[in-house]
C-alpha cells in the first residue's frame, strides 16, 4: 500500500511536528512517499518549484489512498486532493477545530473527519485502513 | 466569457477588497460567476457545504477560464486549481509577497504573476484577456 500524505508546508508549519507523528503511525499501514512532510528542517532550496511539483505529482500519481490533514488552510494540500479526486484516488481528510474548507467537507466522494487528539486522530485512520483491508 | 474567479473564503477574509477590485475589472472581458467572493459581508450560514461544493464545481465546469489570487493560503483555492487543471482549464494565478505554493508556481501548465499593487495585477489581467482575445 503506497500512501501520499499531504499538510501545509508554504501555508505554515505549526503543525510540522504532529505530521511527523501521524506519518509514523501511517507507516503500520504502508510505504509513505511524502515522509519529508514530517522532517521539522525542511529544506526547499536545494530544489526548484517545478522540482517539487512533480517529484509531488508522480508521488500522488504512484499512491493507492491519500491521506491529508486539512486544518492549516493550504493551497497546496488543496491542489493535490483536487488533482487526485479527478484521478479517482480515494482521499480521507483530518482536521482539528469546527470547519475545514467547504470544498473538502462538501465533497461527497471525501471522507472527511474532526479530530482533537493525536490519539484521536490514530484511532480514525485505524478505521480508515480496517476497511481497506476488508 | 465566463470567468471563474477564486480567492479564499474560510482561509482568511483580509483580501476581499481587494478580490472585489479585481472582479469588478474582470467584469470588462466577461461575466463573473464567482461574484460573491468579493461580498464583504459574505454569509455561507444560509446553505449547507454540500450546496456550497457542488455550485463551485458547477460554475468551475461551466467556465471557459480560472483567474485565481493565491496569495492568501487556501484549501479551496488549490483545490478548485487541481480539478480545473484536470479539466484543462486555462488557468492564470496571482500573488502578493516573494512566493505562494510550489504547487502552482512549479506547474508548467498554470500561469502565475507576482504583484504589488492593485493597479499591477489590473495591468496584468489586461494582458491575459488580450491574448484570449487574438
Amino acid at each position: 500500500m503506497k500512501i501520499y500524505f499531504s499538510g501545509s508546508i508554504r501555508g505554515g508549519r505549526q503543525d510540522a511536528q504532529l505530521y511527523q507523528e501521524i506519518i509514523s503511525h501511517l507507516k503500520n499501514y504502508g510505504e509513505v512517499l511524502t515522509e519529508h512532510i514530517g522532517q521539522m528542517d525542511l529544506q526547499e532550496d536545494a530544489i526548484t518549484d517545478i522540482e517539487i511539483h512533480n517529484q509531488d505529482m508522480a508521488w500522488l500519481i504512484a499512491s493507492d489512498v491519500i491521506i491529508a490533514d486539512v486544518t492549516v488552510p493550504s493551497l497546496g494540500v488543496g491542489y493535490e486532493i483536487g488533482r487526485g479526486l479527478e484521478m479517482k484516488k480515494p482521499i480521507y481528510c483530518f482536521h482539528r477545530g469546527e470547519k475545514t474548507s467547504a470544498m473538502i467537507s462538501g465533497c461527497k466522494e471525501i471522507s472527511t473527519y474532526k479530530y482533537e487528539t493525536l490519539e484521536e486522530v490514530k484511532g480514525l485512520i485505524d478505521g480508515v485502513f480496517e476497511k481497506f483491508q476488508d
